[in-house]
C-alpha cells in the first residue's frame, strides 16, 4: 500500500463527505441537481475520476440518484417520523466521532484525556470555601447571573489582564463562558455561514475542527511547526481566499505545544487586518508554563478589534465549574452577548462567584506554582521512557501533552488500536488533523494520571511498535 | 389613528424584516438580485405598494441598491473591521429586543419578570446542603459531567417520571440541559434550516420566538385560548405548510395561564404523527398548580417519538442552577448529545449534584406545597386588586402570570412608558407576539414581588390608564 493510493483514498472521502455533508445540512435540496463532476472536479482541485467515485458510491447508498442520464440529483428523504431522525444536521460528524469512543474506553494507562489529574486540584480547599461563598451571598442559588456573566467576576477578571498584561481593556470587554468550547460555538455561529472559508493551524483542536464543520465552513490549514507559521503561507491563504477567520491556539498548542514566537504575533495581526480576517486565540494552557512565561497573547498586540480571545480557567482551578471568558471589542461583544442571551442566557451564577472568591485569593498563585513543577515532572518522566525509541517529539515548554512523532510512517491509529487492547489509551493525530489524512503523530498528555502509571504506560506502549 | 394604519404600517415592518434578515443572514449575498416587487407581494399575500415602501426605505438605508433600473441588488458590505462587526447574523433581532431593557429597568413594582422571589425559595436550606453534596464528591470540582448529563441524575429524574405519568422510560431517553431555554435552542439547530416553518401559539414565549427567528425560520401561528387550540385550523396549518414543528408550551402557558384540555393532547400527537411535525411540548410550570394537578404531559401519549419534551425545574427550586431535561426518543436523542456536545460538552456536574440531592430528598414536596400556598395568596391578591376596573382576564389555575386586556384596544405598549416612569414593569403582549403586532394584552407576573408591592403596585397601574 503506496502513498499514492492512501491520498486517492483520502480524496475519494473527502469529495463524499462534502456532498453529503451539504445535503445533510439542506444546503442542497431533495431533487435539486448536483454539480457536474467536471464542475465539482474543478472546485475542488481534483481529478474527475475521484468525483465520479464518489458519485457513484452515495448513488448506492441512496444518497442522490441520476436523472435521463443528464446529471445527478439529491434523492428525496423517506417520509414518516424518520424523516427527522435520520438526516440531521450533524449526523455525518456524530457518526464519526471516535474520539468520544476513545475517551469511553476505560484504561489503566490514560494518554488521551487533556486534563488535570484531579489530584492536582485543590478540591478540599476550594470545597471548603464554597460554603464561604453561600455565606457571603446567601441568596446566590435563586439567582439568574445576567448574560455577559457577574459583574464582580468580570471586573475582577479585566484588572487581572490589567496587570499581567498591559492592555486598557474594562469589564464590559469580557464575556463569561461556560467554558473554552462554548466561546468556539458562539462564535462560529455569529460569524460562520455555510461554505465560509476558515482557516486552522494544522493540527488543531478537534472540537474545533467539528464546531466549524458542521457550521458548513470550508477549512483551510496552515501547518503550525515548533518555529510558529510560515507567515508568506499565511499571507496567501489569506488573500486568494478570503478567510473569515482563522482559529489558532498560538501558546502550547493543541495538540503540539508549540508555542508561536513573539515576532510572529505583531506580524500576524497585521496581516489580519489587512486582510479582514477575524483571529480567534484560544489560549487555555497560558498559565501551564514550565521554566520562562511565554510571550503575550496575540490580542494584546490588537488596536483595531480582529482578535478575539478566548480565555479558559477552570481547567487548572475546577474543570467540574466550567469557567472561561472572551475578550474582545464592544461591537464584536454585543453580537457575541446577543447569541449567548439566545443559547442559554447567561452561565449560571454559583459557578461564577465559586471562580471568582478562588481567583482573587492567595491561594491560587500557590496552587498554580505547585501545579507548574507537578506537571513538569511528569513530562520529563514521559520524556525519559521515550528517551530509549526512535520516536520523536519536541519538548514543549507548557501544555499538557507531547505531540510524537512515529518512524517509518506508521500509523498511530493502527498503534491505537493494538494500545486499548493494551489498556493504554492515546489521540491519534488524524483526530487533530482538520483534513483527517491519516497520520504517524499521536497527542500524549502526561496532565492525567501519576507519574508510576506513566512510567508503566509508555513502557508497554513502546514496545507495541513494529520493531 | 384607525386600525387600517396600523396594519399597514405593521406589514411595511413586516416586510422590511423579512428583507434585512436574509441579507444579514446572508441567505441573499451581495449583488444578488431581490425578488421583484410583484413576486415578493404574491410571496407574502400583500400589497405591492407596502413591498415598494420596504424597497425604498431599504435603499435609504443603503441596505439594496437599483441597478439600470431593472431591478433590486443587495448592497456589498463595507470592508475593514466593520464588515465583521455591523451585519452578523443577529444584529436585526438583538437591536431590537427591548424585553431585556424592561428587565434592565430597576423599578419598585416589577411584573415583568416571570420568576420566583428569592424569598421563596429554600436558599438557607440549600447552602447547608450543598456542603453535603460537597462530603459526598469530594473531587466534585475538579470532574466534568459526561455530555448527557450525569448518569445518577438522569435515572433519578427517569424513575420520576416513572412514578408521576406511568411512561416508560428510562435514563437513556434524558439529556440534561443548563436551563429550559438551552433546550430549545438545541432543537432549533438540530432540526431548523433558514425559510423552515415553524409553528407558534400566539402568544408565546419571547425566547423561543427569537431564537427561532434568528435560525431563519419561518413563523406560523395558532391562537391559544382558554380552551385550547383550533384543532383544525392545526390541522389546516399542518397540511398546508408542512411545518417541520409545533413549539408548544400547554400547561399554564407563558404568557396566558392558559392550559390545552386533555381531551386535545391525545389528538394534537395523532395529528403531529400524520403531518410529520414534532412537537416541541415546553413544560415549564407543570408543578405549580393551584387547586388541581394539570393534565398529562402532551408527550405521555406519544408512541412514535414525534414528540420532544422540555421540563424545568430550577426555577422553583434555584434558578441559579439552571437544571432542566429533555426527554424523547433514542434517534432524535443522538442527534441532540451531537449537538449538545458541540455546544458546551455537558453541562457543570456541580450543578447537577447539587439539584440531585435536593431533588431526592423529602424536602422537595414539602417546600412545593408550600410555595403553591404561597403563589396562589399573590395571584388572589392581584386579582383583588383588578377586580374594581374593566380590564379582562382568564383567571390561570397554575403559572406565574396573568394575562390582562385593557379595554378599549388601549396599547399597552404606551401604558408601560408611563408605568416605567412610575417604577412600575410588566411585559407588554406585543412582546410575546410571534408576528409582533401592536397590542392590548400584557403580561402581569405575580411571582417575583410581595403581597404589599402587588396591591401598591397595581393599585398605581390601575390608575395609568386613560380613564
Amino acid at each position: 500500500m503506496g502513498k499514492v493510493t492512501a491520498r486517492e483514498d483520502f480524496l475519494f472521502n473527502q469529495v463524499y463527505d462534502f456532498v453529503l455533508n451539504r445535503i445533510e445540512c439542506q444546503e442542497w435540496n431533495e431533487h435539486e441537481k448536483l454539480p457536474s463532476i467536471r464542475q465539482l472536479a474543478v472546485e475542488l482541485n481534483i481529478h474527475r475520476l475521484t468525483v465520479l467515485k464518489a458519485y457513484k458510491l452515495l448513488k448506492k447508498h441512496n444518497k442522490i440518484y441520476v436523472k435521463d442520464k443528464v446529471g445527478y440529483y439529491v434523492q428525496a428523504k423517506e417520509t414518516g417520523i424518520d424523516k427527522y431522525i435520520n438526516h440531521p444536521i450533524v449526523s455525518a460528524y456524530a457518526q464519526k466521532s471516535s474520539l468520544s469512543e476513545i475517551h469511553q474506553s476505560q484504561v489503566e494507562n490514560n494518554f488521551s484525556q487533556a486534563l488535570i489529574d484531579p489530584n492536582l486540584l485543590p478540591n478540599h480547599y476550594l470545597s471548603d470555601y464554597v460554603k464561604k461563598v453561600f455565606d457571603l451571598y446567601p441568596k446566590l442559588l435563586a439567582t439568574y447571573s445576567n448574560v455577559k456573566g457577574d459583574d464582580e467576576l468580570r471586573e475582577s477578571l479585566a484588572n487581572y489582564f490589567i496587570l499581567q498584561y498591559k492592555t486598557v481593556i474594562s469589564a464590559e470587554n469580557l464575556l463569561i463562558l461556560s467554558g473554552a468550547q462554548q466561546g468556539i460555538h458562539l462564535i462560529a455561529q455569529t460569524f460562520i455561514k455555510p461554505r465560509d472559508k476558515v482557516l486552522f493551524e494544522r493540527p488543531s483542536y478537534s472540537a474545533a475542527i467539528d464546531i466549524f464543520r458542521v457550521r458548513g465552513a470550508q477549512i483551510l490549514t496552515v501547518d503550525i511547526t515548533p518555529d510558529g507559521y510560515d507567515l508568506g503561507q499565511v499571507e496567501q491563504l489569506m488573500r486568494q481566499h478570503k478567510p473569515r477567520l482563522f482559529y489558532l491556539n498560538p501558546t502550547f498548542h493543541n495538540p503540539t505545544g508549540y508555542t508561536v514566537p513573539a515576532a510572529q504575533r505583531k506580524e500576524l495581526v497585521q496581516l489580519a487586518e489587512r486582510y479582514h480576517c477575524l483571529l480567534i486565540e484560544d489560549d487555555a494552557y497560558h498559565d501551564i508554563y514550565f521554566d520562562q512565561k511565554p510571550p503575550l497573547p496575540i490580542y494584546t498586540y490588537d488596536t483595531s478589534g480582529i482578535v478575539i480571545y478566548i480565555r479558559s480557567f477552570s481547567k487548572y482551578i475546577s474543570p467540574g465549574l466550567r469557567i472561561a471568558t472572551i475578550i474582545c471589542q464592544p461591537a464584536v461583544m454585543n453580537s457575541l452577548i446577543s447569541v449567548k442571551a439566545l443559547t442559554d442566557n447567561g452561565s449560571p451564577l454559583l459557578n461564577q462567584k465559586i471562580f471568582l472568591h478562588y481567583f482573587t485569593s492567595a491561594r491560587l498563585q500557590q496552587h498554580l506554582d505547585k501545579l507548574r513543577i507537578a506537571l513538569q515532572i511528569r513530562k520529563e518522566i514521559m520524556e525519559e521512557e521515550l528517551a530509549s525509541t526512535t520516536w520523536q517529539w519536541n519538548s514543549p515548554g507548557g501544555g499538557l501533552n507531547l505531540w510524537v512523532h512515529l518512524p517509518d510512517n506508521q500509523s498511530t491509529e493502527r498503534l491505537l488500536n493494538k494500545a486499548i487492547g493494551n489498556s493504554i489509551s492515546f489521540i491519534p493525530g488524524h483526530i487533530c488533523d482538520p483534513i483527517k489524512a491519516p497520520s504517524s503523530w499521536m497527542r500524549l498528555s502526561y496532565s492525567y494520571i501519576n507519574e508510576k502509571q506513566i512510567r508503566e504506560g509508555i513502557k508497554k506502549l513502546t514496545q507495541l511498535t513494529d520493531y
